[in-house]
């Protein structure tokens, strides 16, 4: 067989002369090229940029002629490797479609001049962000080879701003290109430690599973440090921050990495995707309450420079970050994981840590060695160790090597400590020959290794999880540290349930020009009754603080709490609070019950029981006894009048609650002033003493079971929970509104000797 | 007024002779006398012993000359006191009922002479626990005061030796003596540190609130180290051991303080006997998988020596125990509580201590003192410290000093290490003056302060913690240990999810005679389909595992479990070992459905589906939706016909069970040869395709609702699970019997297309 018997591959590097590209593309390509000379495929390679020939033909060999030579080849091979290389090595401009057309030509021509079969061709865009659509429709156009070779296209981040940029991007790229084709590089995926989690799992399956979970992990870190700052990079960085720049890819990567169920084949893809995919979508929502965030010093000044702004502009952008998240699943659920990074710190450094409860109690002899803390280190480079590596406690167990022989075991201990234990307490483990990230990647996918790239759906669900709380964090002012060795303690954070909070009083000095009043909790008289107003966020937090002191007060006299709780969007982040924040909440003791409910099965997901179980009763421990959903599908019908669902429910709530008096009914608004499932129209029953009814709402789906207003209005505590600036119109008119209005239901809720509160939030109360 | 205007007050303390009393009662009541002359009580004083008097005064007054002063008193006032307590002293045989009536007459006589007023008595029993109840009846019967003055009868443990024997105890004291005349000593709630723990926990309240929970709290040790070993005292101690001995009592109270909800009121005995019974009522059940044992290598040989034992004889009793205990509510939960003491170990101490996790995440500075390890330490006395205190490490915070100024902080620091950190990183607080346990408890007595006492529901409810563990124990040989700090790691022992094993493997030969075999599991044949045996507890973890394996492939599969769990005894354990130990088991993804239920209200507590619940359901995390109750109280009625239960759950199965065939359907079998609510008299429908029906049950109640053999036989496994000795003789006729027989329903159990497995216990396949 002819030596090209696979095939040319073309090699097309848009952005070819830029700086990553110098850096370390054609470093990989290099690499590639003399892994796979003389091994059945033959190669063609083009640097594109948008200068014209001229131009960009020296700038592409200066870089070129400065290829180091991979260090398994000898000098005299490498220089004839490298002939080769720069020989079959062109400039292109590719600006025009035109450019493109030309390229696709030339491709062709060449191949037929040399009567060799196509294989495929590799678009690397190392090109900013906002140009992919345009290139990809150019490559699609213009570019695609024929039907039997393929096309890779290799993207790099950022893939979007946030969840909805993501899709848009997603929707135009997917426009032009098969998912197959697109490569999106993370290049932490590239990294030899970050790589070699699953199989490190794998192979160590045994020792781990047993430990592998909330019983025995204490903590997880993930880690990035770097002492650079982000000067000359302000355009770029300012608009993106930190959480976008590193958690919310590189490091959420190596979290699921870590800890998504093990597939069973390794080299499914398929699987590894389903299973990451799984244990994104088992990530605890996170918002401000479980992060705390930094700005060096310098930052706002340099951004004044390079973006051009006044002297009293203030950037949010973060630099430093440090968010704690939980799993909510059997396996993980309490075991706080610390993803942190940052610019401007006293060190560089990358590193994802196990720490391992101590689960040893040492009746004598506490200094044996059975009786220290237990780690496991994926450690990524820099640092004290300046070398990739695992690293376990050798309290825990001796890990395999792998048989494949491209990891050995490091036997030379240097004199450091290394995260609280001396190195030689640590079995070490390190690659034998130490590959760039950028070299692996451009090798994978050459071989079309998918499950080294970032999949639509694992891009869009880590969006998913990340957008909330960077929504959340444009409003907040980033602490200002120093920067390097001078930051101290300032940046350490603690912390509280589930929340975290940086541990020390800031010493320097906060901006937060006017911000301060702005997040206080205002209380007042709203319609003659109590009113607690504040933002979003704190209000709901105050909320759940109320309800927590009525269900103590509620169970301490009764021994029992009985809670009504509202369909609609407004309890959604109040439910959310409850389930997560209040871990002391007495939920034994509590009886959940509804204030209305669409007639609808309980498990689809109009259902207001729906969106409570999901919300809140799935993530506490409440007896089963204790929930009563409003009987709306009994004996597997729909409200159906004979089957008296109303009296039904009326039976259980006088069964269980004294004298029909709910200790606590959260209800909400509707725009048109309904409250409950009680609207306009609604023909209230002659009979005062009916508790439950069946409704009629003018929206879809149209059949409701509610509450009463007497049974609202026998309640100890009602509150009246209202957000977002769309009520702010209907709070302006009810507050002009003395007593009852036939026009609004909600003026009917007047506990007879019960406590009335209103919830405002600012948008609801100012607009 | 007179300077016995309190009226007088006679204390007895029978067996006045003796160790207990030389050692520390007399000196208890010469404080008490020192502490209230003058007050407005006369007191008198009698020792009582089993010998005539002219050989017991001596032995009395030999005791009493020996008595030491009160610090608080000057030289020349304690000759005084002391003159005084010696006059009022007196021995009186106590051996008859004569005895007691005519001490009881000395009294009054005395009484009437002096024409004093009668203000209580105070019997102390210092004598072995089987004389109380015969001393008790001759206390109840000659020796009451008149009606306005107090009997108060103080006993010593041991109070039983298990749950029965304590209620056996129990019943016999309360018919002679009121539960408010008894005083059951702990000496450990007269310890200074002890009786602070709630004061301590109350006036730091505010700070300890959001730390004491699962979420900060690592670890709770509760330790009780002795040097000594128990040697001549074999014959109490070996019907112990160091359960009985420590564990069920000072351990548990300890526990009990810290962890139980705060009172209100500290004040409040009534609230704070609730709180501990409801934090007892908490606790997740301990077996022989939660505890290692250990005896000391020359126990057994004093053993042989003091019962007269020979040389073939084995005691099993433990004197070193290890348990890890786990609280089931919100606020505790996965919290392990080591429960430690031994005897012949390497040092004396006694202490309590909350670790708490490292909730700091150190971005730099890791030396930093906020990153080091945070507790708070119950020091009881002895060890490096030798007097008693309370530590917090300084980077938790200061605790406030209580403005009693019973307590002091201590600002010397010794050079010494205590748990990790070096004295001087705590703050410490200790009892200005030191007190024995007994003086405070003699006048507590004396106060009537109830709390300070083991009241009968508390001591029950330990009992009733502690008696499965020991009667599992009762078959477990300890590790032998050589004693001392030749003991090295030995006795260190660890976690294994919610199980404990010691850490190491044995180094001393362990007297195993012939053991090992009888806990292997057996795997065979019986009625032509496979059968698993093994005594009780092997036998359910292993039916767990095989659950577990049958689930995660059902889920690998089709996304999802379903499994159908009967009601009756049988499954208890197994229902148990998953709710505990199984944490791995995918609950997300499994529905739980019932084989038979009774026609009773679901929260009744004769319902399979409430003890499901109880104990399965309530622990683990499940989706509401997940779980299918057998509807047997539809619109609130009882299996009525007309409301069609069984055509509704068939529905129900239908909609969610991939060809109506569950994954696994457990049963058990009844000695009548029936299952599920399958009897011999059932009339199986005419029907094949019913999958639910009612039936009548011979034994109360009569109406059930069952899943039919139609159901069952559809099932990929059925696991038949049959425990105890009452079952052997089935088991017998059922292996004689061929293919199917109307007399025995369980013999019409032949899965279709699935896989029957019987899992029998040892006791029941071998009688």
């Amino acid at each position: 067989p002819s030596i090209s018997h696979l095939g040319h591959v073309t090699v097309v590097v848009v952005g070819g002369t830029g700086d990553l590209a110098r850096k370390y593309l054609w470093q990989g390509f290099f690499q590639l090229y003399a892994d796979q000379v003389g091994k059945g495929h033959t190669f063609s390679f083009y640097g594109g940029g948008l200068s014209p020939t001229e131009k960009g033909t020296p700038l592409l060999f200066g870089i070129l002629k400065e290829l180091a030579c991979p260090p398994e080849l000898s000098v005299e091979r490498c220089d004839l490797v490298k002939d080769q290389f720069l020989h079959l090595s062109k400039y292109h401009q590719l600006k025009t479609t035109e450019d493109y057309e030309k390229l696709s030509q030339q491709i062709k021509q060449q191949l037929g001049q040399e009567g060799m079969v196509e294989a495929g061709r590799l678009f690397y865009l190392s090109v900013p962000a906002f140009a992919y659509a345009d290139i990809a429709e150019k490559i699609n156009n213009t570019c695609r080879p024929p039907s039997d070779a393929w096309l890779r296209v290799v993207l790099e981040k950022p893939f979007g701003h946030d969840l909805y940029s993501a899709q848009a991007l997603d929707k135009k790229l997917s426009g032009q290109l098969k998912e197959e084709e697109m490569y999106r590089i993370d290049h932490y995926l590239g990294k030899q430690v970050v790589s070699k989690i699953l199989p490190f799992r794998k192979e160590n399956k045994k020792l781990l599973d047993p430990i592998w979970n909330k019983h025995h992990i204490e903590r997880i870190e993930i880690v990035l440090k770097e002492t650079l700052d982000a000067k000359g990079r302000i355009q770029f960085y300012d608009q993106y921050g930190v959480i976008r720049d590193v958690l919310q890819n590189h490091l959420t990567e190596v979290m699921t990495l870590m800890l998504m169920n093990l597939p069973a084949n390794l080299s499914n893809s398929k699987e590894i995707l389903q299973n990451k995919l799984n244990f994104l979508a088992s990530l605890q929502h996170v918002d401000n309450s479980n992060a705390v965030v930094g700005q060096y010093q310098a930052y706002n000044e340099e951004v004044q420079e390079e973006l051009n702004k006044t002297k009293d502009y203030f950037s949010l952008t973060p630099t430093f970050a440090g968010v704690v998240v939980h799993v909510d699943n059997a396996q993980y659920e309490g075991i706080p994981i610390f993803m942190t990074s940052g610019k401007a710190l006293d060190e560089r450094v990358s590193y994802a840590r196990v720490l391992f409860k101590s689960d040893v109690f040492c009746v004598q002899d506490p200094n044996n060695v059975q009786c220290k803390s237990k780690q496991i280190i994926f450690y990524l480079g820099h640092g004290t160790l300046q070398y990739p590596a695992i690293l376990l406690s050798k309290n825990l167990f001796k890990p395999k090597l792998a048989s494949s022989g491209d990891w050995k075991e490091v036997t030379e201990y240097k004199d450091v400590n290394m995260l609280g234990l001396p190195l030689s307490d640590y079995y070490i483990q390190s690659p034998v020959t130490p590959r760039e990230a950028y070299c692996e990647l451009i090798s994978h996918v050459f071989f079309g290794r998918k499950d080294s790239f970032i999949s639509a759906e694992g891009l869009l669900a880590s969006w998913e999880f990340w957008t909330p709380l960077l929504e959340g964090l444009s409003r907040v002012f980033p602490r200002v540290y120093p920067g390097g060795v001078a930051n101290g303690n300032l940046l350490n954070f603690q912390l509280q349930g589930h929340q975290v909070a940086f541990s020390h009083e800031a010493v320097v000095n906060v901006i937060k020009p006017g911000a301060e009043d702005n997040f206080q909790v205002m209380q007042g008289k709203y319609r003659s009754s109590e009113m607690v107003s504040a933002w979003a966020q704190e209000l709901v937090e105050r909320l759940a603080s109320d309800l927590l002191l009525a269900a103590e007060e509620a169970i301490h006299e009764e021994g029992q709490f009985h809670l009504a709780l509202s369909g609609g969007s407004s309890p959604v982040a109040l439910l959310r609070a409850l389930a997560l924040n209040l871990y002391t909440f007495p939920w034994r003791n509590t009886h959940i019950w509804q204030v209305d409910e669409r007639c609808v099965p309980h498990t689809e997901s109009g259902s207001n029981f729906r969106s409570i179980h999901d919300l809140l009763l799935q993530h506490i421990r409440i007896p089963y006894f204790n929930i009563h959903p409003m009987p709306v599908h009994l004996t597997q019908r729909l409200c159906v009048e004979e089957d008296s669902g109303p009296t039904l429910y009326e039976k259980e709530i006088k069964k269980h609650v004294n004298g029909s008096s709910f200790h606590y009914i959260l209800i909400g608004v509707g725009q048109d002033g309904h409250t409950a499932s009680l609207f306009q129209d609604t023909k209230l029953e002659n009979d005062e003493e009916r508790l439950v009814i069946l409704t009629e709402s003018p929206i879809k789906p149209h059949q409701r079971m509610s509450l009463t207003f007497t049974a609202i209005n026998r309640a100890r505590r009602v509150g009246v929970l209202i957000m977002g600036k769309s009520k702010h119109e209907l709070v302006s008119q009810l507050s002009r509104i003395k007593g009852e209005s036939s026009k609004y239901p909600i003026t009917k809720v007047q506990p007879k000797s019960g406590t009335l509160i209103w919830y405002i939030d600012y948008d609801a109360l100012l607009g």
